[in-house]
């Protein structure tokens, strides 16, 4: 095997996709932000009035995916037809749990795209209750799921 | 406490720092990209021989770092002196660390600077041996440590 | 009726328009600057000289139209085939109108990129003639008309 | 009076702003969207469940408050210490009224941050809401004061 | 003969290419970075240590390559499907030779977005080595070849 | 002498440069777009009748000057307080003199912003009239002469 974005003599490269048909492309990724107790009670309690932690971090998110592009530097621009950002807490981590899933039809997946609306969402989160909590975590961060493309359907173990 | 970027209705904002006095600020950041050992001896291996991944996945990390209050809705934009990621092989996880240094003579700190470049690179590394191994894992991304501004100085447990 | 951009639970996301299928989408859109008599005789003095008030704003308004999805957190990407920004002094307001036509073959309607040319066409006026006239008002931005899309065309009352 | 934009040929320039002394600069600017009296009860109920219009639209302004040297040809790159935008609904328009405020401890004025701020809140505004409304109106949007700077303090007409 | 760019009264414009077929498109740009002799020493000897000169000047060709449309005010936002740059030292000049390869199945030529990419790798070694040597030139910055499209192909004279 | 951009490692990194005096800078660069007399003809006449080609150009190169971090990997975000963009036809070639010049009080250099400037307002040139000249080239891109910070003066060998 060879990592696709270097050429023959190592040197980086944006693959071309211009021989590849278009299918629907759909990826899930999924992360989480871990954090105290008492401060998944302030985001929840936040939410609870008027949304905006959260409301934000979605956002940030959806505008990130459609700039995947933008800071991956070997990434494909492409047409997202969808990015959707669900952000739920789990007391048991204790934390909220981030997933998103990004939808193309095009010659190209969309797996960067959703793995960056996870990790800029999850950042946001961070920004806005770090003034109470330095310590919170950013963690796994993975691929959940893909379907579309000539390499066909993915899921990641146990999901 | 309640979370700095809500106002007392619970709407988001930037929080105003025209008071702050400028001072020197830094903040390290750190995070793991978690991959097959395969993986990591594909990766080690195109670093051997031109360095573009992690060459790569080092610039994608800088410039992503002064791109942060385009990405993260309610950071302030500033004027980064200095950033630097570093990203080196561990054969235990198995898989790759990266670190990113931020530093700022300014009003705000630098922590989110500092978290979106390990972010970036991480996602970078992903991409880029996305096509081997789609079940890499990001994981892990902390402050390490801040200094400057008028909460003072910050070390992460056991860092 | 339901506000398409928020989900059963009432959170933002981007609409899939991953079935709609590809047509000629048009859009036009307007808007007006108004100012004081002197203001305009000014603008207008400096376009029969070089152009530069009237055409920065153009160019402003049309590489705007381009970033309408970077802007707007909602709106897909797009590619844009075609804008178009018209500004005409009028004395009787006394202003300058400004009017945006967008094109695009693709799924998604364009009237967003219009407006937004539209919006920044008129800030850069503001822009460029406030040290003379702060007093400006951008107003009366609006859709004149769109073609295409399943819903149809549709035309502003009175255009 | 001339244009300050323009140098003595007429062409656009960026003014040189190094000699101006650094002050506290904060504006206020305004604007609204009028809509259906049924389109306001739709944005406003969706507010009551999760404030993801509202929310989205202030975010939206604030991050593009931040962009604002990107998108106006001869504005400065700078580093904004405060952005606020409000959004109240007028039952009596109706419609909503957006408010930007922006503050900068530099050598430029923060008019067009405030006002590019509003009118793309506004913008965001009517794309959540155009499916069901496309003859909105975005409208008014006005500098209703600024402080600080060598021309000093201003207030609009009536404000 | 008329430029494609002014409408009939002298104003500018995007071309509207919505009715051009989509076909493969492939453009081929280079240029030169001519520098002292112990400038391209250093920085071949930079380059046989890590890589990192040469990586991230070819790097910051393809991301640029990727936003030709944010810069070039009249370029249509596309979706590049490949874009490869190329670096070789040539110590008759003495300086390095870039080369940018751009291709897309789509409705415009591709030429912008390989001279773009030759043009920000060529200033990145600039940047990069300024420090040593601030008489470098930038030059020779052409169109080698052109397929696909309306005009067909072109070939530059002796290429 | 050593690569300031590159660590004792080899690998590229942002100097620091918090620990230097902020101090006025000036930059002026300049570079050429050589065309067909024929081209030139054209670009001059339509800059007669409304000025929309040089004025579009000198426009994207002050915008793209304001972007440079965002371009070049290396290079500090900073709050550029002016740019100029001046183009002026030289039969004698045939083709256009760019010269653009820069200014910050600050802790940088600002010579990657203004041949930022010079290279996209040639590339803007050689958009508008690339339909009838594909054989236009961009070249003679150079620093003429900076002042300010801490390596001084420096005027380029017969400028």
């Amino acid at each position: 095997p060879r990592l696709s974005h270097l050429d023959a003599s190592g040197a980086a490269r944006m693959v071309d996709v211009s021989a590849k048909p278009a299918t629907e492309r759909v990826a899930v990724a999924a992360g989480v932000v871990r954090m105290a107790p008492e401060t998944l009670a302030l985001v929840v309690a936040g939410n609870l009035k008027k949304g905006d932690v959260l409301g934000a971090a979605r956002i940030a998110g959806i505008m990130a995916a459609k700039r995947t592009s933008d800071l991956i530097p070997l990434c494909h621009p492409l047409m997202l037809q969808s990015v959707d950002v669900a952000i739920e807490p789990d007391a048991a981590l204790p934390g909220l749990r981030v997933t998103a899933t990004a939808k193309l039809i095009g010659t190209t997946g969309v797996e960067m795209e959703a793995l960056t609306a996870v990790s800029v969402a999850c950042l946001t989160i961070y920004d806005m209750a770090k003034a109470v909590d330095r310590g919170m975590i950013v963690t796994d961060i993975r691929l959940v799921s893909k379907s579309g493309g000539r390499s066909g359907d993915w899921r990641a173990d146990g999901a």
